[in-house]
């Protein structure tokens, strides 16, 4: 029986990866109604907005639905959200068992869903592959608790740990592979987040350029205590909308209007003692936005920052065969440990290469 | 027949790694004879001063050898060394086909091998995975050729490309399985080189310490230009002889005479402009002393003389996953470079994982 179950819901994850990219603020959920042995019907959560994954897998199955078993991922909501609650789609339906992933987070729903069927005469399952299914949603799980997105840190570094040469020179460190592997994870992310120097060295454009594209593209987010950027930047080139500035209650009123009239959000956080962005006000303001998840790009400065306050989720590390020498710039500048045994650890890492730079990926709380 | 041939040579080098860490100054080599489709011996190099692969294989093929296949990974040799010829013993054994990988770089041998062969009416076939057969030799061809030992540095980092927290603190970085791999490639080379620094701050024994070792134990070189040195090091407990200091010709006499008088050799070299040791002279002299491949174990100047004047052959990177931030202690932090197309580059990347830590070697030449 666990077999089966497992087989079925392992299929349900794979569907519910179909999602990445565009159901935030919502999980990605993947569901599956089984009759006998025979899938009859495959569903999942295509965006934020649009049906529910069992929705999807309900009306595929249509009247095979009658004594079947469903397989979702994720808890069904009970709740009047965009759509109607599933659990009284499911019940309509006339599904004799549900089999659930992992409970819904979210506390309006947490165990109220499950208790629904339960109540309906619904047998249900829980915990099949749960590990898996939490795993799928991070940024979800963290923001629909916490009301703060998900920091996931991308570098890319010499061998010796330099983001650029000592000219600040870093074009380009990475290889074409590596480059094409970060457009696919700012893909999935809701914002992109870079500090005001690295806007003023490398004027990046924040977006995702893959050939083909066709998910959404995240927000750009520019943490600058000055707000002293080019004006012929291409960050303010963006669609209006999808690039907003951070900064202090102490910066510069004339530039803040400036970015406001030409059609971009200055977001004002409180300040710390050096004059920083406070961060942790930052994520709350993203968070309440709706962004569940961040991709921090650096620079070293702003690394450090979000380093010390202990705000950094995952670390994606992209390193390059390459040794630029003792000069070149820092990955954390901000950051000095005494003893090796106080370092930071990363924990969970995960390796690939590409051919030949590499990548390694691992969580940091 | 390339198929029987590539499966006798492949073989044959696995007989050959057999020697590994106890063949030098003499390179690994091995060799099979074969009669019909039959392996009917076999053999390889198994110290320097013991007879070579093909007498150990045609011994064993004993009166099988008539008329049999020879393949040998190496060109054999035609001079008469600690051992007679070995042309001179195919021969007479009655060998009707000699298959090569690779020929010796020695110029004393050099093709004259194989011609010897031709001309006694047997048949050569040369090039037989000739790549392999270069390659499990790397150290013992520069030797044999330019005088100079290979150069391999070894260094252990944290994520951010620092090899001790700020305090010096290195202690430790990578994990144990880490370690283990270090001191197997420690067991392989002729001798471990490491600066003064290094000794005052680890006190390292520079001994390979595996359980069950049986192989050598490398030559230790500490490079210093001060000789200013603990006594109470444990580099002065190891054996009398296997430990030798570089220095340069300004170092005080009183020192290098405490060390020879505790029976410790001490080498001289030219001194740089800034007073460090000439690099060059000293991998001559340790080239003379039959040293053929060393393991560079630092500390970051020792690194940065090295890589700056491009001695470096093979770099091996051990990582663990931590950050240390930028205060920690640079691998190369006499090295400088203002852009990232001039930084240096890795060759041939193979990585390895090992737990969570991971290893990534290539070749800087």
């Amino acid at each position: 029986m666990t077999k089966k179950h497992e087989s079925h819901m392992r299929w349900a994850i794979a569907l519910a990866l179909e999602g990445a990219g565009r159901t935030s603020p919502n999980p990605m959920v993947g569901a599956v109604v089984v009759k006998g042995d025979k899938v009859v019907g495959e569903g999942y959560h295509y965006m934020a907005g649009t049906p529910h994954a069992e929705v999807h897998a309900l009306e595929q199955a249509a009247h095979r639905s009658k004594g079947a078993d469903l397989y979702v991922t994720m808890e069904p909501c009970c709740h009047q959200g965009r759509t109607p609650p599933c659990v009284v789609e499911i019940v309509k339906a006339g599904i004799k068992t549900v089999i659930v992933g992992t409970k819904d987070p979210n506390p309006i729903v947490n165990g109220k869903g499950i208790r629904f069927l339960k109540k309906a005469g619904i047998k249900v399952v829980t915990g099949v592959l749960q590990k898996n299914c939490v795993s799928i949603n991070e940024p979800y799980n963290k923001h629909v608790v916490s009301g703060i997105p998900y920091v996931t840190a991308k570098v890319a570094m010499t061998l010796d740990g330099k983001i650029a040469a000592r000219s600040g020179d870093s074009k380009w460190i990475t290889n074409g592979e590596c480059r094409k592997f970060v457009h696919r994870v700012r893909g999935n992310v809701d914002a992109v987040v870079v500090g005001g120097g690295t806007v003023r060295k490398d004027d990046p454009r924040l977006n995702v350029r893959i050939k083909g594209w066709r998910g959404r593209q995240p927000l750009a987010v520019v943490v600058d205590e000055s707000l002293n950027l080019p004006r012929k930047s291409r960050i303010f080139k963006r669609a209006k909308g999808k690039t907003v500035f951070a900064t202090t209650v102490h910066a510069p009123k004339s530039r803040s209007n400036w970015i406001s009239r030409n059609g971009f959000e200055v977001i004002r956080c409180r300040a710390t003692g050096e004059d920083h962005v406070f961060l942790p006000h930052l994520l709350n303001q993203l968070g309440d936005m709706g962004i569940t998840s961040i991709l921090l790009e650096g620079g070293g400065e702003l690394f450090s920052d979000f380093m010390k306050r202990k705000l950094i989720d995952r670390l994606i590390v992209c390193f390059a065969p390459k040794l630029i020498g003792g000069d070149g710039i820092d990955f954390l500048p901000g950051i000095s440990i005494d003893k090796m045994k106080n370092a930071f650890e990363l924990k969970d890492v995960h390796f690939q290469t590409m051919g030949d730079n590499f990548i390694l990926e691992g969580n940091l709380r």
